[in-house]
Order: structure tokens, then sequence, then C-alpha cells
């Protein structure tokens, strides 16, 4: 294992092949695996922590936001499914459906569905729960008095895919979806807008991610949505990756599901919905966002571990006293308080190689490494390796001073990654104004091979857009490349390079996962 | 509606129909209703939340005790539940089946299941997930120094069955499920029991349920287990509810998906398992322990809200004052410490008759509620009320006073409930010591109507027992009694007043959901 420490951890490095590195970084951090089930992951301790952190701190600011968490069937009948054109549309083709709720032996002896137990309604596996929960919404809404109605549900869904992608495309996904009810189209939007802010919130602060929070075209919208919008990240390899959505649905769900409800002056009006979520998904654009050519870089705020504690354990002699400095240690900074909770800390006691154990913990991405001998002990110091500097780049610290810093460390860390992920952004985001430029941007250059592993696409493009249709499909058959979104806010018009049409403002063009 | 206060709230009452009561608690309480998916239910914010605290006690506790979170594939292939041959007799009657991937549109324009995309092995929704984890087991062991293995998940499982009743039985429920494996057989017995033990101390410091620990015989074994042990509660009715399982499974499912490791001496052995779960059965429970003719009664340590505050305001002129001293004191008393944690405070602002207002919260079981209106603030008081004391039994305390005592009032409220259902159950448990006794005891006296809805049977019955089968199956026959568990610990050896055998200690014998 050391002889390839000569070079990187992790085999092969981003630059060699982008998507095969991903795959080795979330196998040697121990993230996740596939499963013997086709399409399924297994989401290991490690990444199943990630994903735990993430919800603990999304829900809080749902809660914050005024929402209330509640559970729905996992079940769809058919005809639910059905109530809304657009939706169905874009479901049927990817959904697990239960048709039988008994097995028996069969001629061979080997199980089957029960004939006798055929359901007379096929049930869908939820791929997305707007048709039931509509469903339920119209029952509990009679009057103004009962709106806004705010809720969240975590839950898994699944949406039948045949080429799976550990955490970023599995037939089976972790995640939240917001279901909201409003008496006003105004209010369903200011409530989709908040939610759309929660997120960019929670991307940046918490998964040093920076995003553009922006409106997809009707291309990409959500299947049944009148606007849907996004935050949009971008990866190491310069792709975009849709990080969250938050969806205005107007009123054609009410209508689907018959949500009504008695205005103050007695009128019976549709009610207005919105949905939001975010999913699994998010540990993958974490990887493809920190994580290096040695593995795993987590963000503080939201790595399982903040701090192990590597005790160096080669003399037997030397055991005993060691660990108990390790453990004492240990306890005084799980006395410690980073981002409003206690310091995670851990003791890695095992008996393994010295370097091995520290490998592993780097390719794991804790943000923080403290080797431990007794040569430190003497001068009551640790040795400080942090995951966002080179393996070999450590320091000695003395231990008072370590732990009265420890918190202001791990904050400079994550400050760190966000900032260099966004001046990675800011590198790789070009300002085009011409087609030929845009192509360009695009494309290989002269020479390179179109089977290079290393991206010879630019990045994110900004230019004005007509809106066209056309257009749109042109340049994702020319390229592979979409409209992300159109970023909110203000823009300065100016005219569309591919249609020579007017354009209310520039639009991000990007490469997706 | 206040006409029927003259009375109770919950109509029926307990002794009226005890089953159409915990009905109607669940309504009012606003905890759950049926779904239109058969056997599923919908969980209400009111009772996600309960379900929501009970998690988090008990994930603290998992950990607390050496395990990690992790998730697994929702799908289990018919060829895996097949591999250990009691477990697939246990669950094949009651298993949604999916088996095709895709929907298109039939014959009518209505969605139907696509032929093309039927799968090769149907999937079974996990009813519970011994044998796909058994498979990732199987790789993730290859040598003693990877055990044990203590993972938990948290997850919904599906059981398909016909007759349902909310959080009781339900075709779709949410639960944990511990999984560990381990290198040799008593330490998965102490794995067995230590979290059997957690269960126990989860029930009486938290619901304040009490129950008895003990172990299942064969009959009422877990498929594919060779020793199941659980916590058994009381109910109102006198009907015992198991509350958590936990089993040692020896060897057979390491058997049967090859959970392998070399030990020390380098000698290949099959590991021993365990699991072991709670389910939101937990939350039906804690409704037919505590809850009375009046609605919900919420364990303090477990209440989505501990304290709700009610501002009275009839007149208009005293609004806004007395809105600003509630929202003054939910701000002080959310800096209040219960149980380790912040109190949890509510303030119903809504425009409501103030009766109407007070009886949904009664309804919903808020341990301690608050009347503050403008005569309570000329006196700095609060009027108070305590979910355990009779919805007239209110008394003006003090605000400071009220404050500085409220953890220790929660905490009064918490260790009444339980030792009132010790007293329940004491009231209700009967040592027997012969057969025409046992028989009497669970058969309504002559003259009662065998249609009435008042409990006919004693409660729990303390027999000595042989272990003979033919016995067991005659009492369930006769009486629908069945022996709930063989408690833990010593007892004294006797004589079984069925059979005449010696018995090495007396069993708990009840009626049971």
């Amino acid at each position: 294992m050391s002889s390839a420490k000569a070079t990187t951890a992790i085999v092969p490095t981003r630059a060699e092949d982008y998507a095969e590195w991903y795959q080795q970084v979330v196998k040697a951090a121990d993230l996740a695996e596939s499963s013997p089930v086709r399409g399924c992951m297994v989401i290991k301790p490690w990444g199943y922590a990630l994903w735990e952190n993430m919800q603990r701190v999304l829900d809080v600011m749902f809660k914050d936001t005024g929402h209330v968490n509640a559970y729905f069937p996992l079940f769809i009948p058919l005809s639910f499914l059905e109530k809304e054109a657009a939706h169905v549309d874009g479901f049927a083709k990817e959904c697990a459906v239960v048709t039988h709720h008994r097995l028996i032996a069969g001629k061979d002896g080997k199980l089957v569905p029960d004939p006798a137990s055929k359901l007379e309604e096929p049930l869908v596996v939820r791929p997305t729960s707007e048709t039931i929960i509509g469903e339920m919404f119209a029952k509990w809404v009679q009057s103004y008095r009962d709106l806004p109605l705010l809720i969240n549900q975590w839950a898994n869904v699944v949406r039948w895919e045949m080429r799976t992608r550990l955490f970023l495309r599995t037939a089976e996904f972790l995640w939240q979806e917001g279901h909201t009810a409003h008496a006003t189209a105004p209010e369903a939007v200011e409530e989709t807008m908040k939610m759309l802010g929660v997120y960019a919130d929670f991307a940046e602060n918490y998964m040093a991610t920076p995003v553009i929070q922006g409106e997809k075209t009707a291309g990409e919208r959500f299947p049944g949505a009148v606007q849907t919008f996004c935050i949009e990240a971008m990866m190491q390899d310069r792709k975009a990756l849709q990080a969250g959505t938050s969806h205005f649905l107007g009123q054609n769900f009410a209508k689907a599901s018959g949500i009504q409800y008695l205005d103050d002056k007695g009128v019976l009006t549709h009610a207005w919905t919105t949905s939001w979520g975010v999913s699994t998904r998010l540990v993958g654009s974490m990887i493809m966002t920190h994580a290096d050519d040695d593995g795993m870089i987590c963000p503080p705020r939201l790595a399982p571990t903040h701090v192990v504690i590597l005790p160096v354990l080669q003399k037997p002699e030397h055991r005993d006293r060691v660990l108990a400095y390790c453990r004492a240690l240990r306890a005084e900074l799980k006395g410690t308080m980073y981002n409003g909770a206690p310091l995670r800390v851990d003791l890695d006691e095992r008996d393994l190689r010295g370097g091995d154990k520290v490998w592993q913990w780097i390719k794991k991405g804790v943000p923080i490494r403290l080797e431990v001998g007794p040569r430190d002990i003497d001068s009551d110091s640790v040795f400080v390796g942090r995951r966002d500097k080179a393996p070999k780049d450590k320091q000695s610290v003395g231990r008072a001073d370590f732990v009265a810093t420890v918190a202001a460390t791990l904050q400079d860390l994550q400050d760190g990654l966000l900032a260099r992920a966004r001046a990675f952004r800011a590198e790789h985001t070009k300002i085009i104004d011409s087609k030929d430029e845009f192509y360009a941007y695009f494309t290989a250059p002269a020479g390179t091979d179109a089977n290079a592993p290393v991206p010879i696409h630019g990045g994110f493009a900004m230019t004005h857009f007509s809106g066209d249709v056309a257009v749109e499909k042109q340049v994702k058959d020319d390229l592979g490349v979409t409209v992300r979104c159109i970023p909110l806010g203000d823009g300065e018009p100016g005219v569309c390079p591919f249609s020579g049409q007017p354009s209310a403002k520039r639009v991000v063009w990007a490469k997706a996962y």
C-alpha cells in the first residue's frame, strides 16, 4: 500500500479518468456500494452518517420556516398517478409496479407470485408523492383557515434507472419532499422561492458548495409544474449538478386532486401548491465538489467525525501511556463546541499499522487527524494533519493550543473549501457572446483525442438566450449541453447569439449530471 | 361540541367500546388516518412528531451501545428470501411483489404494467431485512477483526395485512431493525439481551410503560430465529402488546447468507447474528397505555409540545397586551430545560373559540396547558391545566413559580403515568395455580353478554407451564389466550396446572394484540 503513496491514494486520478476516480473515492472512503438488487445501493455507515448530518441540519431549517413532518404511503394506486397528465408522462416509464401480495411455491418448488393474490389495481412504488399527498390535502383543506398547509416528508423513492451511479442516480434513493398548499398564487410562489433559498443557504454554508439559483426552461421542468427552480453546482470535471429543486405547481395538482377551500367570502377555490426536494444525490455532489486524488474531503460542518486521534502504538511498552493520554484528549475535545454542538471525535485504537490507519482516515476525508506518540506526549503536543493540506504537511502543535483553536481551525477549513470551490467555478465560467466561441468552448481543441478522459469542455457558459426551444434542442444534440438555469435576479438585456433574437438576460449552459 | 363536554371528549368511552375508543382517540388527537391505499396509513404531523421523538432517543441509545446506521435496499429478490427455510415460510404469505418496472397505456388508454418490462426475478418489498443485509455482511466480514459488526437501519417495511388498525397493524409501517454479527454465540446472546434491555429502559423511562422482559415460546418465535425475546406491555383493556423484539439468530442466517470469518487461528467459521426492532406500533401502544376518555395523554419526555400557551382573546381591546405577554412567556419557557433539552412550547394564536382550543389540546394530550388572560396578567400568573388531572381541575400559579418548577412538574407527570400504568398492571395480573381458575379468569362471568364491549378477561395470568405445545394450542383454541413470554430471571419451580408436569418457572399468559 505504501508504494502507491509515492503518487496518490486514489487510482486513477481525477485528471486520468474522472468517472472511475469517483467510483474509487466512494469505495476508498467506504461511503456506499452496489447491492445485488439491480440499481439499488447500500449506503454504508460513513456515507449514511454524512446523510444523517445533512438531514439534521435541513430538518431544523424546515421547521424554522414553519414546516412539520408527516408520513404518507409508499404505494400509489395507478389511478392517482394518472390524475395529472404531464406528471404521469414524466414517471410512467420508470415505475416499480406491485401486482401481487402473496408468494406461493411454483411447479419447481421455487416461490412465485400467487396468481390468486393479483391486485385489482396495481400499485406503483412512489417515484414522488404529489398525487397521494394531494389526495390527503383535499381531505384536510376545507377553509382558508386550513391554509397554508406546510408539510415535509423524509422518505425513500424509486425511479427505475437503467444506468446507475452510486448516489448520483440509483433506482431507490432517500430524500425529503416538501409539499405545501396556499390560498393564493403569490403565497405559493413565495414559498417556492423561500425553500430554494433554504437549499442555497444549506449548500453554501454546510456543503461548502457554491450554487447558482435559477429557473429551469420548459424542457427541464418537473412533470406537472408551472415553474421549476433549482440550485446548480459545478463539479470538478466542470459539469453541472442539480443539487435541489423547488416547484411552483400552480393549481395543476390542486385541480387533479380536488384541493379546494372556502375563501373568507365563502367562495370555493382551488388551492395553489408547491413541492421541493433534495436527496442522497447531495452526497455525490459533495464528493465531486471536494474530494481529491487522495480520497474524500468532508466539509467540517457535515463531517461524521471532526477529529480523529491516531495513537502511535509501535512499542508495546508505551501502549498504556499513549492510550491513556489519547483517551483523556478525546474526552477534552468532546467537551469542545463547534458550530453549536459538541465536537465529534474518534479514537482509532485498532491493531493496524500506523501508516495504514492514517491513510484510511485521509481517504474517508476526516477534517483533522492527530497523531500522538510518546514524544508528542513528552512535549504535551499533538501532530496535526489537515485534510485540506498535503498528507505529509503536518505540524506539531501544543495540546492546549490545539484544543483552544480547534473550532476555528475547522471553520477555516470549511471556509477554505467553499472559497476553493468558488474560485474553481469562477475559473471555469465564461461570458460568451458568439455561437462559434460557444461551440469551441464545449468542443475538444483540434488534435485532442475525443475519448480522452480529461474534461475537454470549458465549464459554465453564460450567454444571452431568447428561449427558443429549437435552439436549445440543437445545442443539446450538437454538444450535449443544456440550459442549466436562468439565474434569479436582474440581468442586462442583450441579443441571443444563436437566434439573433432579443434576450432579457444571460442563462447558464453546461454539460450536466 | 361543548354539549359533549358534560360527559367525555371521546365517544365511546374505553368502557363502552375499547376498540372504537382507540380509533376515536387517534382521530381526535390528529395522530394518523387511513389512506386510500389499502392497509397503508398516513401518519399526521402530531403522530409523526411522537415517532420522531422516539427515534431521536432510541438512536442515541443505539449509538451509545456502539451501533452505526446504514441503509439497505427496499427490494429483496425472491431467491434471497428463500435462503432461510423458516424465514420464507413466515413471510411468503404477506409480501408485496414487484413484477414490472414500467407502465404503458393499455387498450382503453388506462395505464397497465408494460409486459415487456416484466422482471426476470420478481422483487419483494422488504418485510424485514435479514436476507439482504446478510448478503452484504457476507461481503464485509472476512476476518475476526471485522467483528462484531453492529448496524442499525431506520426504514419502512411492508407486510400485507388483511385486517389493519392504525399504528398497531398496517401493511406499511416504519421501524428500526438492528442487525449484528459476532464471532461467538455468547457474544451474540449478550447483544440480544443488551438490546432487549435498551428497549425495556426506553419503554419504562420514556414511554412511561412498564414492560415484562421475557422469551417467546417456539410457536411465537421470529421465523428463522433460535430464540426470540420481547418486551410485553399491558394495555388498558388488559390485553398484552408486544412492544419490541430481540432475536438471537444463531448461525441460521449466517449459514443461509454465507457470513464466514477466519478466526485468530485461521479457521473459517460462520458468524453468529442477531436482529432487533421496534416500530411505529409503539405509538399505538402509548395511546392504549395512557390515553383516557378525553383523548391522548403524551408522556412528557416524548411529547411534541410540553407546554401550550392559550391566550384568552375574547376582548379585542386586550388582544395586543395578552399576545405580547404570551410571546414573552413562550420565549422564557423555551429557555428552560427539561430532560436535557430546551422545553418545547407552542403558543396557539389561532382565531378559534377559547373552549374549542382548550379541548383540541386536551385531546392531543399536551402535558401542560396555560390559559393566559388579562386578569392573569394583572397578577403576573398563569392558569395551569395538567393533562393527568381532570379538564376543569386547573389552578392559578405565579408566573415565576411556574417557570421555576415546570421541569419538575413535567417529570412528576411522567413519573405519575408510569406509576399509574404499573398499578393498573399489578391490579390485573394474577398468580393462578389451577386450570379451572385460569379458564374462569379469561371467561365472561355467567350472565355476561359475550358481545359486551367491556373487557371480560382478567388480564395477565402467571402460571407454571411445562412447555407442552399441545397445551398451548388448546388454551389458544379455547380462550384466544397465549403465552406472551417466559419472564427473564430466576423463578421458583412448580407444577404445570394444565399438564401436571414439572415447570421451571411461571410464564405470562394473556390475550394479545
